[in-house]
């Protein structure tokens, strides 16, 4: 089923549907796909903590990505010794990010594989683990057993326990169902998604779960996969912190009986679909970051290697972010950051515009008149802000979704743990 | 006149009172030295905002250290044409930054200095100027000069009010004199600094000015300038974002008839007492930094290149920031931006201890008794908590004062311009 157009999953002014792209019920899995999601103790709140996620196909193929921290979490490491090309199920618990358990925290890990692999009757390197909570609580194992029991026993072709079961501080689940229609017919392309805190610009730095039942070569699901997350959970950042549990699982079943050759005109719509998808998931995860009431896009353009750090400095400034969130066009604290990240060589243009509203050249303020005044005012009180940073001549161009940081960021992580 | 040890300028546990310092009244100037500040309306809550700082001898030396932002306030690009070495006044203005004013903002920034040498009869050239406040907001002319005009009436041996004049959103107004016993004599030693936000650590991060009627060569009071920034306002961070406006100057007037040799060991105990003097100047406006309710400081020991960026990325995470606001020792955000901030290389132990209950060795938590656990929880709720991180071997180390996080940073950001 189709849902309505004022329903859209693509909410965001800064994704388009492509072409080839309708959508179906957000909870509808891809055939031969089945998830579900538990509650097992973890979360002392009684919520969904233990999801599931499984493929039935023997050939299904997979691409995994992890975080950068020099500090990882136990499934992390865990599900780095996977067959990460040949992945057919994912376990994941939330509440507890089981990191800095030493040996008793990876024995759990691996349990938590185990288990799933035994219920599914499918080989323990074929698991992926994930995890995502508070770092450095002992992650009991029974309760966890016990969760994913249950949940083996709870597999459906609906996602919706599971998009559930691996949130924390969200405000929703992140998810959609997306039917793409090739040459050879449709396949359909879902993925669940949890951000919350700890999101930086760096890539997989959330937990995603991709699946389609189209055949992919996993070859060529990683490449999807990697210049799909370079324009999405690449390009965002809630607090500039970079997760120690970041994960992004793909699995590309094919009972659709479609395949995607790589090259093809089919190729470039699933990338497209992907991408799409993928960018809409990172927007979500960046308008509901821990307390966020507002999104805003900057584009830097200016000399390469130049633009990058800029964009991200002003990104996670959290001066730039109050701003936002007070509604409060304070373009100087825009050049601040700026300033304070540029390379030293070269004379920086310093050219800033709010919604189309040049408030600073050369560095300097642009007297504005009453209307472009109201103007400001008024966009900055809409849920997505856009900004672009000019530092002059140059083939750079960088751009980055950050969102503002509010009272509820302080209270969330104040109380955390 | 002396003040009472229980009322101590150096308030914090981590500045020591150098054997020949003593504390006297911290509004009384060297000799040689007056000091004013008035409201010129700058400031619509009527505040002070125009303070103006003059020494009477024309052999006076000096040093000043400006900003390393990109972008700079019009102030500082007037005051690094000025006579450096040999300046004789300063003149400073609250509430609006002059930055990104163009031409016309630049020529207030000399009209400033200008004013000041007519009034005092001296060069321009000798004139430093400072200004702090909302950056992109006209600096109109004839409010600071009839200020700057009052300010040379009201010229006087007392630094309080100046003091006061330089102050934004700082809660308390940060000064202290000093006498410091020399082989030839006592010289008094003073200094006035503001902070507020846009405070990281590198040089400069603030104003400060420091005054003394000791006769100290330029060059030499330039390298006992630098020694101390490098161990004050160089390691602290309120929210790791370097300003437009930053300046030190230091000015060294002779009055008192004592010289400081260099390599002498008077030099040595005047660079002990200018060390304690701008780092417990430092210290405070950490503790007073926007809506601080709570200073940690962090050494980080392990592989030179390694502890210094680690050192600057836990300092400057919000999440870590927000656990100091909320009394949680929740170390395990100390490893995660540790991780995301370390070079690649090594393999590191990641150690913590917090007020010397060791948390976490090599990166897996340590388990706790009871009273460990009070101990944390107890140490957690104090002004002052040391933290300290190991990454292993090796001679690197660093170290850095931060504050938390609150809800007043955020209502004083949203709402500032």
């Amino acid at each position: 089923m189709s849902v309505a157009a004022t329903d859209t999953f693509f909410r965001s002014r800064w994704v388009e549907r492509p072409p080839a792209v309708s959508e179906l019920d957000p909870d509808q899995l891809p055939t031969g796909f089945r998830g579900a999601g538990v509650a097992c103790g973890i979360k002392s709140s009684g919520e969904l903590d233990v999801g599931l996620l499984a493929c039935d196909s023997s050939e299904a193929t997979s691409a995994a990505r992890f975080t950068r921290n020099r500090v990882v979490a136990a499934p992390v490491a865990v599900s780095r010794r996977a067959e990460l090309s040949r992945l057919r199920a994912v376990v994941v618990n939330s509440g507890n990010a089981n990191v800095s358990n030493g040996e008793a925290g990876v024995a759990v890990a691996q349990s938590m594989a185990s288990a799933t692999a035994q219920g599914l009757g499918i080989e323990v390197a074929k698991v992926g683990v994930a995890s995502t909570g508070v770092i450095g609580l002992g992650l009991e194992r029974s309760p966890v057993l016990a969760g994913i029991e249950a949940a083996l026993a709870a597999l459906s072709a609906r996602g919706d326990s599971f998009a559930r079961a691996i949130l924390t501080t969200d405000r929703w689940p992140k998810r959609a169902s997306l039917r793409v229609a090739l040459s050879a017919g449709d396949v359909v392309l879902a993925a669940q998604a949890k951000g919350g805190g700890m999101i930086s610009p760096s890539f997989a730095t959330m937990l995603c779960f991709v699946e389609t039942d189209a055949a992919v070569e996993a070859h060529l699901l990683g490449r999807l996969l990697d210049s799909a997350i370079e324009r999405s959970f690449e390009r965002i950042s809630v607090d500039g912190q970079l997760s120690t549990n970041d994960s992004v699982f793909a699995i590309a079943g094919g009972a659709s009986g479609v395949a995607i050759a790589a090259g093809s005109d089919d190729e470039l719509a699933f990338a497209r679909a992907l991408d799409a998808l993928l960018r809409q998931l990172a927007l979500e995860i960046v308008s509901d970051g821990e307390g966020a009431t507002r999104v805003a896009r900057l584009e830097v353009q200016g000399p390469i290697g130049a633009t990058e750090p800029v964009a991200r400095a002003v990104a996670d400034s959290p001066l730039v972010k109050c701003a936002l969130f007070g509604g409060d066009p304070n373009w100087g604290r825009i050049l601040q950051a700026a300033g304070q990240a540029l390379p030293d060589a070269g004379t920086p243009r310093f050219d800033v515009a709010i919604e189309g509203v040049t408030v600073a050249q050369e560095a300097n303020a642009v007297p504005l008149g009453d209307a472009e005044r109201g103007r400001l005012e008024q966009v900055m009180r809409l849920p997505e802000v856009e900004m672009r940073l000019s530092l002059g001549d140059g083939e750079g161009s960088s751009e980055v979704f950050f969102c503002d940081l509010g009272h509820e960021y302080v209270r969330i992580n104040a109380e955390y743990s």
